[in-house]
Protein backbone atom coordinates (compact mmCIF):
# COMPACT_ATOMS: atom_id res chain seq x y z
CA UNK A 1 0.00 0.00 0.00
CA UNK A 2 2.83 2.33 0.55
CA UNK A 3 4.39 1.24 -2.95
CA UNK A 4 1.13 2.33 -4.31
CA UNK A 5 0.63 5.62 -2.76
CA UNK A 6 4.37 6.20 -3.71
CA UNK A 7 3.35 5.20 -7.50
CA UNK A 8 0.47 7.39 -6.96
CA UNK A 9 2.38 10.70 -6.11
CA UNK A 10 4.68 9.75 -8.81
CA UNK A 11 2.23 9.88 -11.32
CA UNK A 12 0.34 12.54 -10.03
CA UNK A 13 3.44 15.05 -9.84
CA UNK A 14 4.41 13.88 -13.34
CA UNK A 15 0.75 14.73 -14.63
CA UNK A 16 1.03 18.41 -13.55
CA UNK A 17 4.88 18.64 -14.65
CA UNK A 18 2.54 17.61 -18.18
CA UNK A 19 0.23 20.27 -17.91
CA UNK A 20 2.42 23.36 -17.17
CA UNK A 21 4.87 22.46 -20.26
CA UNK A 22 1.79 21.68 -21.84
CA UNK A 23 0.76 25.13 -21.52
CA UNK A 24 3.68 26.27 -22.49
CA UNK A 25 3.59 24.54 -25.84
CA UNK A 26 -0.14 25.59 -26.47
CA UNK A 27 1.01 28.99 -26.23
CA UNK A 28 3.83 28.57 -28.56
CA UNK A 29 2.01 26.47 -30.65
CA UNK A 30 0.45 28.89 -33.41
CA UNK A 31 3.43 31.51 -33.18
CA UNK A 32 6.51 31.79 -35.16
CA UNK A 33 9.26 30.28 -33.67
CA UNK A 34 13.31 30.63 -33.54
CA UNK A 35 14.60 26.90 -34.13
CA UNK A 36 17.75 25.31 -34.50
CA UNK A 37 18.76 22.47 -36.85
CA UNK A 38 19.53 19.18 -35.17
CA UNK A 39 21.01 17.03 -38.49
CA UNK A 40 18.93 17.62 -41.72
CA UNK A 41 15.40 17.33 -40.59
CA UNK A 42 14.94 17.16 -36.58
CA UNK A 43 13.79 20.52 -35.32
CA UNK A 44 14.56 22.05 -31.19
CA UNK A 45 12.51 24.83 -30.22
CA UNK A 46 12.67 27.52 -27.74
CA UNK A 47 9.86 26.04 -26.00
CA UNK A 48 11.36 21.98 -26.21
CA UNK A 49 14.07 23.77 -24.11
CA UNK A 50 11.67 25.71 -21.79
CA UNK A 51 9.81 22.62 -20.97
CA UNK A 52 12.28 20.18 -19.93
CA UNK A 53 14.01 23.02 -17.59
CA UNK A 54 10.71 23.37 -16.75
CA UNK A 55 9.68 19.85 -16.04
CA UNK A 56 13.50 18.71 -14.34
CA UNK A 57 12.57 21.53 -12.04
CA UNK A 58 9.37 20.76 -11.10
CA UNK A 59 10.27 16.59 -10.80
CA UNK A 60 13.52 17.41 -8.59
CA UNK A 61 12.02 19.43 -6.45
CA UNK A 62 9.64 16.79 -5.32
CA UNK A 63 11.87 13.97 -6.16
CA UNK A 64 15.85 14.97 -5.24
CA UNK A 65 16.80 11.54 -4.80
CA UNK A 66 15.73 10.68 -8.55
CA UNK A 67 17.97 10.52 -11.72
CA UNK A 68 16.81 12.25 -14.69
CA UNK A 69 17.23 11.93 -18.49
CA UNK A 70 16.20 14.13 -21.45
CA UNK A 71 16.35 14.39 -24.94
CA UNK A 72 17.59 18.12 -24.62
CA UNK A 73 20.16 17.20 -21.62
CA UNK A 74 21.71 13.93 -23.24
CA UNK A 75 22.19 15.91 -26.35
CA UNK A 76 24.02 18.42 -24.29
CA UNK A 77 26.09 16.52 -22.28
CA UNK A 78 26.58 13.27 -23.99
CA UNK A 79 24.71 9.91 -23.41
CA UNK A 80 23.19 9.32 -20.12
CA UNK A 81 23.23 5.65 -18.95
CA UNK A 82 19.71 3.86 -17.02
CA UNK A 83 20.45 2.13 -14.63
CA UNK A 84 18.19 0.53 -11.70
CA UNK A 85 17.73 3.83 -9.44
CA UNK A 86 14.33 5.46 -10.20
CA UNK A 87 14.73 7.32 -13.35
CA UNK A 88 12.83 9.70 -15.33
CA UNK A 89 12.85 10.19 -19.14
CA UNK A 90 11.84 12.93 -19.79
CA UNK A 91 10.73 14.40 -24.01
CA UNK A 92 9.69 17.93 -23.06
CA UNK A 93 8.09 18.03 -27.21
CA UNK A 94 7.74 15.18 -29.06
CA UNK A 95 6.59 16.33 -32.50
CA UNK A 96 9.06 18.59 -32.64
CA UNK A 97 8.91 19.39 -37.02
CA UNK A 98 4.85 19.56 -36.18
CA UNK A 99 4.94 21.66 -33.93
CA UNK A 100 6.94 24.45 -35.71
CA UNK A 101 4.57 23.66 -38.45
CA UNK A 102 1.24 23.86 -36.69
CA UNK A 103 0.49 20.15 -37.25
CA UNK A 104 -1.84 19.25 -33.95
CA UNK A 105 0.41 15.86 -33.02
CA UNK A 106 2.64 16.80 -30.65
CA UNK A 107 3.16 16.23 -26.60
CA UNK A 108 5.19 16.04 -23.29
CA UNK A 109 6.15 12.63 -22.53
CA UNK A 110 7.39 11.93 -18.90
CA UNK A 111 8.05 7.98 -18.02
CA UNK A 112 9.70 6.69 -14.81
CA UNK A 113 11.62 3.37 -14.54
CA UNK A 114 12.52 1.88 -11.53
CA UNK A 115 15.30 -0.96 -11.88
CA UNK A 116 14.75 -0.31 -15.49
CA UNK A 117 11.43 -1.20 -15.75
CA UNK A 118 8.67 1.32 -17.09
CA UNK A 119 6.73 2.03 -14.26
CA UNK A 120 4.87 5.59 -14.69
CA UNK A 121 4.00 7.14 -18.15
CA UNK A 122 2.64 10.44 -18.85
CA UNK A 123 1.79 11.70 -22.38
CA UNK A 124 0.03 14.84 -22.70
CA UNK A 125 -0.77 16.68 -25.93
CA UNK A 126 -1.82 19.75 -25.05
CA UNK A 127 -3.57 20.83 -28.37
CA UNK A 128 -5.66 18.56 -28.67
CA UNK A 129 -6.53 18.60 -24.62
CA UNK A 130 -5.62 14.32 -24.36
CA UNK A 131 -3.88 12.79 -21.07
CA UNK A 132 -2.96 9.29 -21.37
CA UNK A 133 -1.27 8.39 -18.48
CA UNK A 134 -0.19 4.45 -16.63
CA UNK A 135 0.78 2.94 -13.65
CA UNK A 136 2.34 -0.27 -13.62
CA UNK A 137 0.11 -3.09 -12.40
CA UNK A 138 -2.97 -0.33 -12.65
CA UNK A 139 -4.00 0.07 -16.42
CA UNK A 140 -4.24 2.94 -18.55
CA UNK A 141 -6.40 6.07 -18.94
CA UNK A 142 -7.45 9.02 -21.43
CA UNK A 143 -8.42 12.10 -19.77
CA UNK A 144 -9.24 9.59 -16.89
CA UNK A 145 -11.27 6.87 -18.71
CA UNK A 146 -9.86 3.49 -18.77
CA UNK A 147 -8.27 2.72 -22.26
CA UNK A 148 -7.86 -0.52 -23.53
CA UNK A 149 -6.18 -1.80 -27.46
CA UNK A 150 -8.04 -2.92 -30.03
CA UNK A 151 -9.80 -6.05 -30.82
CA UNK A 152 -8.90 -6.55 -34.68
CA UNK A 153 -7.75 -10.28 -35.13
CA UNK A 154 -6.99 -9.49 -38.98
CA UNK A 155 -3.90 -7.73 -40.20
CA UNK A 156 -5.77 -7.32 -43.61
CA UNK A 157 -8.29 -4.68 -41.22
CA UNK A 158 -5.65 -3.23 -39.42
CA UNK A 159 -4.53 0.41 -39.15
CA UNK A 160 -0.99 0.83 -39.57
CA UNK A 161 0.87 3.74 -37.79
CA UNK A 162 5.01 4.01 -38.41
CA UNK A 163 7.18 7.33 -39.72
CA UNK A 164 9.80 7.93 -42.31
CA UNK A 165 12.59 9.31 -39.72
CA UNK A 166 14.66 11.91 -40.16
CA UNK A 167 17.70 10.20 -42.48
CA UNK A 168 18.14 10.87 -46.25
CA UNK A 169 20.73 8.45 -47.01
CA UNK A 170 19.61 6.50 -49.84
CA UNK A 171 19.80 3.38 -48.01
CA UNK A 172 17.74 4.30 -45.24
CA UNK A 173 15.18 5.95 -47.65
CA UNK A 174 15.29 2.92 -49.56
CA UNK A 175 14.90 0.62 -47.09
CA UNK A 176 11.97 2.96 -45.25
CA UNK A 177 9.85 2.70 -48.70
CA UNK A 178 10.81 -0.75 -49.64
CA UNK A 179 9.21 -1.50 -45.59
CA UNK A 180 5.65 0.38 -46.43
CA UNK A 181 5.72 -1.57 -49.40
CA UNK A 182 5.85 -4.93 -48.08
CA UNK A 183 3.25 -3.99 -45.53
CA UNK A 184 0.89 -2.16 -47.76
CA UNK A 185 0.01 -5.19 -49.47
CA UNK A 186 -1.42 -6.30 -45.54
CA UNK A 187 -2.71 -3.95 -43.56
CA UNK A 188 -6.03 -1.44 -44.54
CA UNK A 189 -3.84 2.13 -44.42
CA UNK A 190 -1.23 3.44 -43.08
CA UNK A 191 -1.03 6.86 -40.87
CA UNK A 192 1.84 9.13 -40.14
CA UNK A 193 1.36 11.33 -37.45
CA UNK A 194 4.86 12.41 -36.86
CA UNK A 195 4.66 12.01 -32.54
CA UNK A 196 6.48 8.44 -31.60
CA UNK A 197 4.57 8.72 -28.33
CA UNK A 198 1.58 9.54 -29.54
CA UNK A 199 1.42 6.66 -31.96
CA UNK A 200 2.18 4.27 -28.89
CA UNK A 201 -0.78 5.94 -27.11
CA UNK A 202 -2.98 5.32 -30.29
CA UNK A 203 -2.42 1.85 -29.97
CA UNK A 204 -3.12 1.90 -26.39
CA UNK A 205 -6.81 3.22 -27.24
CA UNK A 206 -6.95 1.50 -30.18
CA UNK A 207 -6.99 4.27 -32.84
CA UNK A 208 -4.11 2.31 -34.44
CA UNK A 209 -3.78 -1.32 -34.21
CA UNK A 210 -0.08 -2.30 -35.17
CA UNK A 211 3.13 0.68 -34.97
CA UNK A 212 6.58 0.29 -35.61
CA UNK A 213 9.32 3.25 -35.48
CA UNK A 214 13.26 2.56 -36.56
CA UNK A 215 15.72 5.19 -35.32
CA UNK A 216 13.52 7.30 -33.38
CA UNK A 217 15.84 10.00 -31.38
CA UNK A 218 16.05 8.05 -27.84
CA UNK A 219 14.27 6.23 -25.03
CA UNK A 220 12.21 9.62 -24.12
CA UNK A 221 10.09 9.42 -27.25
CA UNK A 222 9.14 5.43 -25.50
CA UNK A 223 9.69 5.44 -22.10
CA UNK A 224 5.74 6.46 -21.17
CA UNK A 225 4.35 5.37 -24.18
CA UNK A 226 5.18 1.78 -23.80
CA UNK A 227 4.29 1.71 -20.05
CA UNK A 228 0.40 3.28 -21.30
CA UNK A 229 0.31 0.12 -24.17
CA UNK A 230 1.24 -2.56 -22.01
CA UNK A 231 -1.30 -1.21 -19.24
CA UNK A 232 -3.77 -0.62 -21.70
CA UNK A 233 -3.24 -4.60 -22.82
CA UNK A 234 -1.07 -3.92 -25.56
CA UNK A 235 2.27 -5.45 -26.70
CA UNK A 236 5.69 -3.99 -27.11
CA UNK A 237 8.46 -5.49 -28.89
CA UNK A 238 11.32 -4.73 -31.13
CA UNK A 239 10.63 -5.06 -34.94
CA UNK A 240 12.80 -8.06 -34.97
CA UNK A 241 10.20 -10.03 -32.51
CA UNK A 242 12.91 -9.64 -29.78
CA UNK A 243 11.95 -8.23 -26.40
CA UNK A 244 11.84 -4.50 -26.61
CA UNK A 245 15.08 -2.51 -25.38
CA UNK A 246 14.00 1.04 -24.02
CA UNK A 247 17.51 1.95 -25.16
CA UNK A 248 17.77 0.43 -28.73
CA UNK A 249 15.75 3.36 -30.87
CA UNK A 250 13.72 0.27 -32.28
CA UNK A 251 10.05 -0.29 -31.11
CA UNK A 252 7.10 -2.01 -32.46
CA UNK A 253 3.40 -2.39 -30.89
CA UNK A 254 0.15 -4.03 -31.63
CA UNK A 255 -2.96 -5.08 -29.77
CA UNK A 256 -2.74 -8.41 -27.49
CA UNK A 257 -3.72 -10.54 -30.97
CA UNK A 258 -1.52 -9.22 -33.77
CA UNK A 259 1.80 -9.25 -32.24
CA UNK A 260 3.13 -12.73 -34.66
CA UNK A 261 1.09 -12.06 -37.48
CA UNK A 262 2.58 -8.21 -37.23
CA UNK A 263 6.12 -9.79 -36.51
CA UNK A 264 5.83 -11.87 -39.30
CA UNK A 265 4.89 -9.47 -41.83
CA UNK A 266 7.96 -7.34 -40.57
CA UNK A 267 9.93 -9.86 -41.26
CA UNK A 268 8.95 -10.40 -44.55
CA UNK A 269 9.12 -6.55 -45.45
CA UNK A 270 13.03 -7.27 -44.58
CA UNK A 271 13.29 -10.28 -46.95
CA UNK A 272 11.14 -8.39 -49.70
CA UNK B 1 -24.66 43.35 -52.53
CA UNK B 2 -27.67 41.09 -52.85
CA UNK B 3 -25.48 38.30 -54.94
CA UNK B 4 -23.06 38.39 -51.59
CA UNK B 5 -26.27 38.18 -49.79
CA UNK B 6 -26.76 34.85 -51.15
CA UNK B 7 -23.47 33.31 -50.54
CA UNK B 8 -23.49 34.36 -47.19
CA UNK B 9 -26.84 32.73 -46.83
CA UNK B 10 -25.41 29.45 -48.76
CA UNK B 11 -22.51 29.03 -46.00
CA UNK B 12 -24.84 29.77 -42.94
CA UNK B 13 -26.87 27.18 -44.15
CA UNK B 14 -24.10 24.84 -45.34
CA UNK B 15 -22.26 25.34 -41.66
CA UNK B 16 -25.90 24.62 -39.95
CA UNK B 17 -26.13 21.23 -41.58
CA UNK B 18 -22.11 20.25 -41.11
CA UNK B 19 -23.02 21.08 -37.44
CA UNK B 20 -26.05 18.73 -37.16
CA UNK B 21 -24.05 15.75 -38.90
CA UNK B 22 -20.89 16.47 -36.97
CA UNK B 23 -22.99 16.28 -33.65
CA UNK B 24 -24.23 12.67 -35.15
CA UNK B 25 -20.20 11.72 -36.38
CA UNK B 26 -18.77 13.25 -32.93
CA UNK B 27 -21.80 10.71 -31.03
CA UNK B 28 -20.76 7.49 -33.04
CA UNK B 29 -17.00 8.02 -33.00
CA UNK B 30 -16.35 5.97 -29.78
CA UNK B 31 -19.17 3.37 -30.39
CA UNK B 32 -18.48 0.43 -32.12
CA UNK B 33 -19.96 0.63 -35.29
CA UNK B 34 -21.94 -1.72 -38.38
CA UNK B 35 -19.57 -1.29 -41.35
CA UNK B 36 -19.94 -2.56 -44.92
CA UNK B 37 -17.45 -2.82 -47.54
CA UNK B 38 -16.60 -0.71 -50.60
CA UNK B 39 -13.95 -2.28 -52.58
CA UNK B 40 -11.39 -4.01 -50.04
CA UNK B 41 -10.61 -1.15 -47.76
CA UNK B 42 -13.02 1.87 -48.26
CA UNK B 43 -15.67 1.45 -45.68
CA UNK B 44 -18.98 2.92 -44.92
CA UNK B 45 -21.03 3.44 -41.85
CA UNK B 46 -24.46 3.68 -40.90
CA UNK B 47 -23.15 7.50 -39.57
CA UNK B 48 -22.10 8.09 -43.35
CA UNK B 49 -25.65 7.13 -44.61
CA UNK B 50 -27.69 9.20 -41.88
CA UNK B 51 -25.03 12.20 -42.21
CA UNK B 52 -25.86 12.82 -45.88
CA UNK B 53 -29.30 11.79 -45.40
CA UNK B 54 -29.23 14.84 -42.91
CA UNK B 55 -27.00 17.27 -44.88
CA UNK B 56 -29.39 17.05 -47.98
CA UNK B 57 -32.49 17.14 -46.79
CA UNK B 58 -31.32 20.28 -44.74
CA UNK B 59 -29.90 22.12 -47.90
CA UNK B 60 -32.88 20.57 -49.89
CA UNK B 61 -35.44 22.56 -47.41
CA UNK B 62 -33.70 25.54 -48.20
CA UNK B 63 -32.43 25.71 -51.47
CA UNK B 64 -35.18 23.91 -53.37
CA UNK B 65 -34.08 24.45 -56.81
CA UNK B 66 -30.56 23.73 -56.16
CA UNK B 67 -29.03 20.42 -57.19
CA UNK B 68 -26.91 17.82 -54.90
CA UNK B 69 -23.77 15.12 -55.63
CA UNK B 70 -22.79 13.08 -52.95
CA UNK B 71 -20.97 10.33 -51.91
CA UNK B 72 -23.48 7.87 -51.25
CA UNK B 73 -26.30 9.18 -53.77
CA UNK B 74 -23.30 8.31 -56.42
CA UNK B 75 -22.61 4.98 -54.86
CA UNK B 76 -25.91 4.05 -55.53
CA UNK B 77 -27.56 5.76 -58.57
CA UNK B 78 -23.95 6.47 -61.23
CA UNK B 79 -22.10 8.83 -61.73
CA UNK B 80 -23.73 12.94 -61.55
CA UNK B 81 -22.88 14.67 -64.00
CA UNK B 82 -21.80 17.98 -62.81
CA UNK B 83 -23.43 21.54 -64.63
CA UNK B 84 -23.75 25.20 -64.15
CA UNK B 85 -26.54 24.75 -62.19
CA UNK B 86 -25.82 25.83 -58.17
CA UNK B 87 -24.91 22.71 -56.95
CA UNK B 88 -23.89 21.04 -53.40
CA UNK B 89 -20.95 18.39 -53.39
CA UNK B 90 -21.05 16.73 -50.24
CA UNK B 91 -18.91 14.24 -48.64
CA UNK B 92 -21.10 13.45 -45.46
CA UNK B 93 -17.63 11.75 -43.68
CA UNK B 94 -14.36 12.11 -45.27
CA UNK B 95 -12.01 9.74 -43.23
CA UNK B 96 -14.35 6.90 -42.62
CA UNK B 97 -11.38 4.37 -42.30
CA UNK B 98 -10.45 7.08 -39.65
CA UNK B 99 -13.84 6.96 -38.27
CA UNK B 100 -14.20 3.09 -38.12
CA UNK B 101 -10.41 3.10 -36.00
CA UNK B 102 -11.05 6.28 -34.19
CA UNK B 103 -8.38 8.02 -35.05
CA UNK B 104 -8.99 11.58 -34.72
CA UNK B 105 -9.32 12.98 -38.30
CA UNK B 106 -12.66 12.85 -39.20
CA UNK B 107 -14.83 15.78 -41.10
CA UNK B 108 -18.30 17.13 -42.87
CA UNK B 109 -17.29 18.12 -46.05
CA UNK B 110 -19.76 20.43 -48.20
CA UNK B 111 -18.55 22.50 -51.35
CA UNK B 112 -20.93 24.61 -53.52
CA UNK B 113 -20.30 25.16 -56.92
CA UNK B 114 -21.81 27.58 -59.27
CA UNK B 115 -21.36 27.58 -62.74
CA UNK B 116 -18.80 24.71 -62.21
CA UNK B 117 -16.60 27.21 -60.17
CA UNK B 118 -16.45 25.78 -56.40
CA UNK B 119 -17.86 28.90 -54.44
CA UNK B 120 -18.88 28.14 -51.03
CA UNK B 121 -16.94 25.52 -48.91
CA UNK B 122 -17.40 24.49 -45.42
CA UNK B 123 -15.21 21.58 -43.51
CA UNK B 124 -15.97 20.45 -40.07
CA UNK B 125 -14.04 18.31 -38.28
CA UNK B 126 -16.57 17.92 -35.22
CA UNK B 127 -13.51 15.88 -32.85
CA UNK B 128 -11.07 18.07 -32.47
CA UNK B 129 -13.78 21.02 -32.91
CA UNK B 130 -12.14 22.76 -36.42
CA UNK B 131 -15.12 24.57 -38.27
CA UNK B 132 -12.82 25.75 -41.84
CA UNK B 133 -15.36 27.80 -44.02
CA UNK B 134 -14.59 29.71 -47.02
CA UNK B 135 -16.77 32.01 -49.70
CA UNK B 136 -15.30 33.08 -53.15
CA UNK B 137 -13.41 36.20 -52.91
CA UNK B 138 -13.84 36.73 -49.49
CA UNK B 139 -10.85 34.47 -47.71
CA UNK B 140 -10.91 31.65 -45.63
CA UNK B 141 -11.22 30.99 -42.03
CA UNK B 142 -11.01 28.56 -38.80
CA UNK B 143 -13.55 29.18 -36.46
CA UNK B 144 -14.05 32.32 -37.39
CA UNK B 145 -10.35 33.55 -37.72
CA UNK B 146 -8.90 33.86 -41.11
CA UNK B 147 -6.44 31.62 -42.20
CA UNK B 148 -3.40 31.66 -44.77
CA UNK B 149 -1.04 29.13 -46.21
CA UNK B 150 2.53 28.61 -45.42
CA UNK B 151 4.75 30.98 -46.30
CA UNK B 152 7.84 28.32 -46.71
CA UNK B 153 9.88 29.16 -49.71
CA UNK B 154 11.87 25.98 -49.64
CA UNK B 155 10.94 22.20 -50.63
CA UNK B 156 13.32 21.02 -48.40
CA UNK B 157 12.13 22.49 -45.21
CA UNK B 158 8.39 21.48 -46.29
CA UNK B 159 6.06 19.15 -44.59
CA UNK B 160 4.67 16.92 -47.21
CA UNK B 161 0.89 15.44 -46.68
CA UNK B 162 -0.31 12.56 -49.00
CA UNK B 163 -2.39 9.00 -49.08
CA UNK B 164 -1.81 5.52 -49.85
CA UNK B 165 -4.95 5.08 -51.18
CA UNK B 166 -7.21 1.99 -51.30
CA UNK B 167 -6.15 0.03 -54.31
CA UNK B 168 -3.92 -2.73 -53.40
CA UNK B 169 -2.77 -3.91 -56.68
CA UNK B 170 0.68 -4.35 -57.44
CA UNK B 171 1.26 -1.67 -60.05
CA UNK B 172 -0.46 1.00 -58.00
CA UNK B 173 1.20 0.62 -54.47
CA UNK B 174 4.88 0.06 -56.40
CA UNK B 175 3.66 3.40 -58.09
CA UNK B 176 2.87 5.28 -54.67
CA UNK B 177 5.90 3.79 -52.61
CA UNK B 178 8.16 4.75 -55.38
CA UNK B 179 6.59 8.41 -56.00
CA UNK B 180 7.06 8.51 -51.79
CA UNK B 181 10.66 7.58 -51.91
CA UNK B 182 11.69 10.58 -54.82
CA UNK B 183 9.74 13.08 -53.21
CA UNK B 184 11.39 11.88 -49.49
CA UNK B 185 14.60 12.92 -50.64
CA UNK B 186 13.19 16.66 -51.41
CA UNK B 187 11.20 17.69 -48.17
CA UNK B 188 11.32 17.99 -44.72
CA UNK B 189 8.49 14.66 -43.39
CA UNK B 190 5.77 13.43 -44.78
CA UNK B 191 1.55 13.29 -42.90
CA UNK B 192 -0.89 11.14 -43.55
CA UNK B 193 -4.11 11.94 -41.97
CA UNK B 194 -6.53 9.53 -43.80
CA UNK B 195 -8.31 12.60 -44.63
CA UNK B 196 -7.84 14.50 -47.58
CA UNK B 197 -10.66 17.23 -47.50
CA UNK B 198 -8.84 17.94 -44.37
CA UNK B 199 -5.45 17.39 -45.96
CA UNK B 200 -6.32 20.77 -48.29
CA UNK B 201 -7.45 22.51 -45.15
CA UNK B 202 -4.17 21.77 -43.66
CA UNK B 203 -2.32 23.72 -46.57
CA UNK B 204 -4.69 26.37 -46.03
CA UNK B 205 -3.98 27.13 -42.66
CA UNK B 206 0.22 26.23 -43.06
CA UNK B 207 0.28 23.19 -41.20
CA UNK B 208 0.97 21.40 -44.29
CA UNK B 209 2.98 22.97 -47.18
CA UNK B 210 2.78 20.60 -49.96
CA UNK B 211 0.04 17.96 -50.98
CA UNK B 212 -1.08 15.39 -53.32
CA UNK B 213 -3.22 12.52 -53.92
CA UNK B 214 -4.45 10.38 -56.55
CA UNK B 215 -7.34 8.02 -57.40
CA UNK B 216 -9.79 9.55 -54.14
CA UNK B 217 -13.23 8.60 -54.08
CA UNK B 218 -14.54 11.88 -55.92
CA UNK B 219 -15.20 15.22 -56.00
CA UNK B 220 -17.10 14.94 -52.86
CA UNK B 221 -13.50 14.84 -51.12
CA UNK B 222 -12.28 18.46 -52.72
CA UNK B 223 -14.70 20.52 -53.29
CA UNK B 224 -15.01 22.41 -50.25
CA UNK B 225 -11.35 21.77 -49.57
CA UNK B 226 -10.44 23.22 -52.90
CA UNK B 227 -12.29 26.87 -52.58
CA UNK B 228 -10.75 27.10 -48.91
CA UNK B 229 -7.12 26.40 -50.23
CA UNK B 230 -7.77 29.38 -52.87
CA UNK B 231 -9.10 31.63 -50.53
CA UNK B 232 -6.68 31.17 -48.35
CA UNK B 233 -3.92 32.45 -50.51
CA UNK B 234 -2.85 28.76 -50.97
CA UNK B 235 -2.66 26.78 -54.59
CA UNK B 236 -4.78 24.19 -56.01
CA UNK B 237 -3.93 22.13 -59.45
CA UNK B 238 -3.35 18.60 -61.23
CA UNK B 239 -0.10 16.74 -59.77
CA UNK B 240 0.83 16.74 -63.49
CA UNK B 241 1.28 20.38 -63.17
CA UNK B 242 -2.18 21.42 -65.54
CA UNK B 243 -5.49 22.69 -63.99
CA UNK B 244 -7.20 21.46 -61.50
CA UNK B 245 -10.40 19.56 -62.62
CA UNK B 246 -12.76 18.64 -59.86
CA UNK B 247 -13.98 15.04 -61.22
CA UNK B 248 -10.79 14.34 -62.17
CA UNK B 249 -9.59 12.55 -58.68
CA UNK B 250 -6.21 13.97 -58.85
CA UNK B 251 -5.67 16.74 -57.03
CA UNK B 252 -2.49 18.73 -55.40
CA UNK B 253 -1.95 21.66 -53.86
CA UNK B 254 1.00 23.83 -51.91
CA UNK B 255 1.47 27.17 -50.84
CA UNK B 256 1.87 30.25 -53.22
CA UNK B 257 5.46 29.65 -53.54
CA UNK B 258 6.10 26.19 -53.95
CA UNK B 259 3.65 25.35 -56.90
CA UNK B 260 6.70 25.16 -59.43
CA UNK B 261 9.15 23.34 -57.33
CA UNK B 262 6.26 20.74 -56.08
CA UNK B 263 5.20 20.05 -59.59
CA UNK B 264 8.62 19.64 -60.70
CA UNK B 265 9.36 17.24 -57.87
CA UNK B 266 6.27 15.08 -58.65
CA UNK B 267 7.73 14.99 -61.98
CA UNK B 268 10.43 13.85 -61.17
CA UNK B 269 8.62 11.29 -59.13
CA UNK B 270 7.25 9.86 -62.17
CA UNK B 271 10.77 8.92 -64.02
CA UNK B 272 12.23 7.91 -60.80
Amino acid sequence: MAEDDSLAQFLAVAVDAAKRAGEKIRKGFYQTKHVEHKGQVDLVTETDKACEDLIFNHLKQHFPEHKFIGEETTAACGTTELNDQPTWIVDPLDGTTNFVHGFPFVCVSIGLTIGKVPTIGVVYNPIIDELFTGIRGKGAFLNGTPIRASSQTELVKSLLATEIGTKRDKITVDATTNRINSLLFKVRSLRMSGSCALNLCGIACGRIDIFYELGFGGPWDVAAGALIVQEAGGRVFDPSGRDFDITAQRVAASNPHLEDAFVEALRQAERD
